[in-house]
């Protein structure tokens, strides 16, 4: 196995300058979930598995007990614009494995003539958010200046992007390809945001020009609203308290 | 000295087509006094050592004095079916370490011939375990099915599986071979737990169609009846406290 | 790209047994700051950047969303003597990467003639500093009779110097190039200490026989006093409380 | 610069089958103590540096201001038997840097014809040692013979010796070099135990069959006396004051 092995499932499909639309795990679990729900509803083909020596050493166990090695995945979509999908279990656990994987992914998406990259993650901003705005950067002018007529917000924005998500567009930069990462905000409290993960995943409909159904993230959103209501009650007791106690008052503490 | 050293002693064994069954330390030690035993009791022969720059950078000291490098050991019997056993000191030190170590091993099983890999291991639940169950994992839908008769537990499943015990079954999988994960519950509280390895040594004899004795694990059992007496008193004496303050009771903090 | 990856902006710049300053985060971000002050007031050109895989995984982004890899610049001065500035966003993240990136850098330096090495740093004391000395060690006596004459101190000194301003003359001395690191005094309070810089950039332009306008460091200065303030009086309070409490006062723990 | 870089001062020695006694920062900087001070006696040569990239990325800064990069330091002395004194600054930071580095000094003393290591060190005890003992380990079992006629004590051992002073015996015996490891006792208090340093080096000397004037350490054990005798009374206090608490008494905690 070399550090870093890229296993072809199948025949390598033809694609014309697909872009690469890149959703790992991460904050809030945004950039997967984005990601995972675009390649399902564009029933996206599985066509390559990504392993490296720099993911956690383990396997992956499914219901029923089967085991896989822990791998990212590679599927691709035949429309008005062919698009390439990284999705998976993993980021890389170092540095030099974050800058290898992205490496490797860059010369296989340069192999199939891709031009432009986008990443989808989260953007943590430590408070309960009602409506998750997609905050984005990007590497082009006129990238950014297209992400901005699809109502991506560039005021906002964080001082750098730590992994796959910045390294993407980072390095593909280097090699003359353009790439801008989308963000949906969320307040780092969760590890799975569903409800700011559907902000990127319209968003990112429109940039593509797709129709994209939102059921299955709609039901996901669903199923938290119990715990968030309960967090935003512990958070406003909190603040209630927080404003209750007279500043005057002596704090005793041990 | 390689990254990893294989250094055969004495004569390379002529094996057909041997099980490799891995046992090296890891949660509650089970999968090395499960293996351990499996070794002692078939009278596996030693044939090389391995040695690893990912290994912690430290020898042993035996009582007496003697010093030995941190090293794992390769066994093999001659039997029905043909074995290899892995036992040994210690597991690798970092990921890329984990999958060399594993890399090199499948290498060697490869050279002999080796279809099918078991790995022996524990599986922590975080409680007291009376009747500990063996969990399965597998990569082979053949050999889920096979334990599954030996009523190995695919019910209750970890998500996933560290270190050596899910990874060779896993890297296996990409070669071709064959490979499943027993684990013994444990609570997850004890360093050692023989009781849990005991079932683990059970299940095992079994699939192999061996007579195993289980005196040497009796005995350590019955050594640790004291502590696990105490240990057990403790945590119903917590219970208890639990249990009797009521819950209408407000709780002070700060 | 290479482990790492020195990428030319525009033709190599003939240059005369050019100086090295490095200025890069650090202790007080002081070598930076006065780094920048430096290149900012004599105009140096960016001739090069560098990019390496044991920087931190991650881009920056700039207001307005502009994304760009973590990377280190090279950027020269024709003078009275050549200069060539390192200066950037960061330095190594790991022991090795931190000896293959001053490696590299010497490599760079010593294909321009370099034989002098001056590193910009700051020397935390662990108490508020009115009047920061600039601190040096050197790998040379003439080098460090030369500081002596521009009243850089050499009583104090610290045991070790961390990182590219300890290995830049350290390494460079191997090679037959003489290097002097310059630490500003800091308190070790503060993320930025424009304050100590400042002396630094001070020391260095006289050293250089050049005149630096100190006007962008003195308005930071400006910027910090509030905050000094408060740290001075939050210390001074505590200074106090300490001294009022009686030595013979029992103190009560739990 | 290699992984690891000898680099040879003057002349290489000529040298027959030198014994090789190492002494690098440790437990109670116990090793280098003693190595030190053997060397010192011994009046031995200095004939070459080693440097690494798995040192720690930092210079030493001596008295004055003079920079040096942290490196080991090879020694050598003529007597009845050879001996190559391996001492210096740094052991390596990762557990492959350290057998690297092992690596790299077995194959110089390899080159040099040696055939038995002493590695000297600390063990520590967790209580303060009056009479500090000197605790043996060895690859080999007339060396283990030899130890115990010079007192050195076989009875108490450590379960696993980390670093150089283990590498060096148990890397060693894969290659035929015969090794052992005298240990000197110690509270694991103190950052410096010369004291127990003082029996490493007497039965060292016995060993080798010469004279060692033990001044030099005498006068840092007289240095440490009243730091060891607080020590010693906020010890003994402890203990009072834990004895004195009839265990009925509850114990409030906050």
């Amino acid at each position: 196995m070399k550090d870093v092995e890229i296993e072809f499932v199948g025949k390598r499909p033809k694609l014309t300058e697909p872009l690469l639309i890149e959703g790992l795990p991460g904050i809030g679990d945004i950039g997967r979930l984005a990601a995972d729900q675009l390649c399902e509803e564009l029933k996206a083909e599985l066509f390559a598995y990504i392993y490296s020596k720099d993911f956690p050493p383990q396997v992956m166990v499914k219901e029923g007990g089967a085991i896989g090695l822990v791998k990212d995945k590679l599927s691709f979509y035949h429309g008005k614009k062919d698009i390439i999908f990284l999705t998976g279990d993993s980021q890389a656990s170092t540095p030099k494995g974050h800058y290898e994987l992205t490496s490797a992914i860059l010369d296989l998406a340069e192999s199939f003539g891709t031009k432009v990259i986008y990443t989808l993650g989260g953007y943590s901003v430590g408070y309960l958010v009602k409506d998750p705005k997609v905050i984005g950067a990007a590497t082009d002018r006129d990238l950014i200046d297209r992400l901005k007529r699809h109502s991506v917000d560039f005021e906002n924005h964080p001082g750098s992007i730590i992994g796959a998500a910045g390294l993407l567009p980072g390095m593909g930069k280097l090699r003359g390809i353009k790439g801008a990462c989308l963000m949906g905000e969320t307040s780092g409290y969760m590890v799975s945001d569903p409800k700011s993960a559907r902000e990127v995943v319209k968003i990112m409909a429109k940039i593509l020009g797709v129709g994209i159904k939102l059921t299955a993230l709609d039901e996901k959103v669903k199923q938290m609203e119990p715990a968030l209501k309960q967090l935003k009650e512990m958070h406003d007791a909190t603040q209630y308290v927080k404003k209750r106690r007279p500043p005057e008052e002596p704090s005793y503490i041990g």
